[in-house]
């Protein structure tokens, strides 16, 4: 990075954690001590157009998404947010300004979780606004969280409430690290995924990785305010949205049943609710007249390809 | 990612060595154990037109590239490479095809390396073919190799020859992996960085960062032989080409005077020649007929940004 920029970002990065060599170097280097019981990594990638509108959204909000989505995916492990790695792909027009505000949305969101800047790279090009952030955690001593975990018996529950996050939500989303770190501490949750493309294709990836199925109480789902009003425009059900429109990066867990009312009254600053049972029977279920009716996944297939 | 594509590269990935937890969860995870004495991460990214060129390269050689150059940022800092995460920024012609060509170009790389593929992001967008990779490697007992460590009295020290990559050897460096961990081994090696955007521009980096400054003998500098050929095609000198060309990928390391004699005799896979000498005076220069005479670092600064 220019240098005037790396000095600029090392004075606004001051307050955040540090790792043991940071920016600056050809790399950083972190103390394993800060890792825990295991180096827990993701990327994602965010591009204008698709995932925001530089037109509409301002860069600062877009900068809290790009950390934000990558935060999420570390709760759904469980683990505790060490890092970030930060690659920016700039459009000509101003790069250095881009690239500050950028931060300047993030910084809040890791001074919030304690994430130490580890590094980055600034490409000036021809394309869109691309974000792309690596994300290192710590596991918990008790094993992080995985998608394969799931048993037959297990309630279906999860974090907040569905539908409608395209309106502007998906902005300004707050991960839920500290509910999955307060949580993997006191149960022995089975199974957990975020919910980025959609209730039920993530539920659906949660249950194929786990080799079960799950049966739901589609009138127990939680759903979103700003779901009934994005439905009143569309036409389609509310619920029809929550369980498909995706980047509400709410948290589905399995929990063991012997575990599910203390699980459902703990006080860890966000609602959680039971919508359904995981069952030996593959695929997704609803009981409607008696009778088991399919329902398939639907959600944000990123094109031919997609996000994992 | 798309399961057909995940599944595909799960196989193709099996001989690699595999993370804790791997491709087709919320994240990986790696082992702490696996990580030695510290957790090096960089990451780096690559774009068509600016870092290659799809018209003229093969998809093979571009991923192996992608994948070199963050190798490389390990090797200067002497960290043993473990696990890689790979985002793809895909064309909207044929994702699925570019996409494991890419992976193609990199695979032997990896399997030369022993490194995990431990996860990545694909996007379908209307921009050019975008590649960031983030390496994450295990620093030496000893300790990594920083910027700042370079003493005056020093040798400077380079392995390799300069000049003329852009012809097309960048597109098949091999990053000095092997070479950097010999030598943290067998040497107490000062301070390191890899040219990447100019041996001028990047040994002025190193001493920037080491407060010191380096008197170079220009007639020591190896030259490439295809930086020669080069030099006929553009009328400028060899020496100003391997100066300020860039994208070498060799290394330049600061050898205390005791050592010198032998790290030059080691024989560990690739040539070093000392090309000067650091000095407590700040800058680089030459002697010319009895002068110190100043040389201005030069090399490839990217745009008014620029790659850290």
């Amino acid at each position: 990075m220019e240098t005037s920029f790396l000095a600029w970002l090392k004075g606004r990065t001051r307050h955040l954690p540090q790792p043991r060599l940071g920016i600056g170097d050809d790399a950083a280097v972190l103390d394993p001590a800060t890792l825990g019981h295991g180096c827990v990594a993701t990327c994602d990638t965010i591009v204008d157009k698709i995932d925001f509108d530089t037109r509409q959204h301002s860069l600062r909000r877009i900068g809290h998404k790009a950390l934000a989505i990558n935060l999420s995916d570390l709760a759904a492990m469980a683990a505790r947010p060490v890092a970030i790695l930060i690659s920016l792909s700039l459009p000509r027009d101003q790069p250095s300004r881009t690239a500050a505000e950028l931060y300047e949305g993030m910084l809040p969101l890791a001074e919030m979780h304690q994430v130490a800047i580890a590094g980055g790279d600034i490409t000036v090009y021809d394309g869109p606004l691309t974000i792309t952030i690596t994300a290192i955690g710590a596991a918990s001593p008790a094993g992080v969280w995985r998608r394969d975990g799931a048993q037959a018996g297990d309630a279906v529950v999860v974090s907040g409430a569905f539908g409608g996050s395209l309106r502007s939500r998906h902005l300004d989303v707050q991960p839920r690290v500290d509910l999955a770190l307060q949580l993997r501490e006191a149960f022995g949750i089975r199974a957990a995924i975020d919910v980025s493309d959609g209730l039920s294709l993530d539920l659906d990836r949660l249950c194929a990785a786990s080799l079960v199925g799950a049966e739901l109480t589609l009138s127990a789902i939680p759903i979103h305010e700003d779901c009934v009003r994005h439905s009143e425009e569309t036409g389609r059900s509310p619920l029809d949205h929550a369980l498909s429109d995706g980047e509400d990066f709410e948290l589905i867990l399995a929990v063991p049943r012997d575990e599910l009312n203390a699980v459902l009254s703990a006080d860890f600053g966000a609602p959680l609710t039971t919508i359904g049972v995981f069952t030996g029977r593959t695929g997704l279920w609803t009981i409607q007249e008696g009778a088991h009716t399919r329902i398939s996944p639907r959600g944000y297939l990123h094109g031919s390809d997609g996000d994992e």
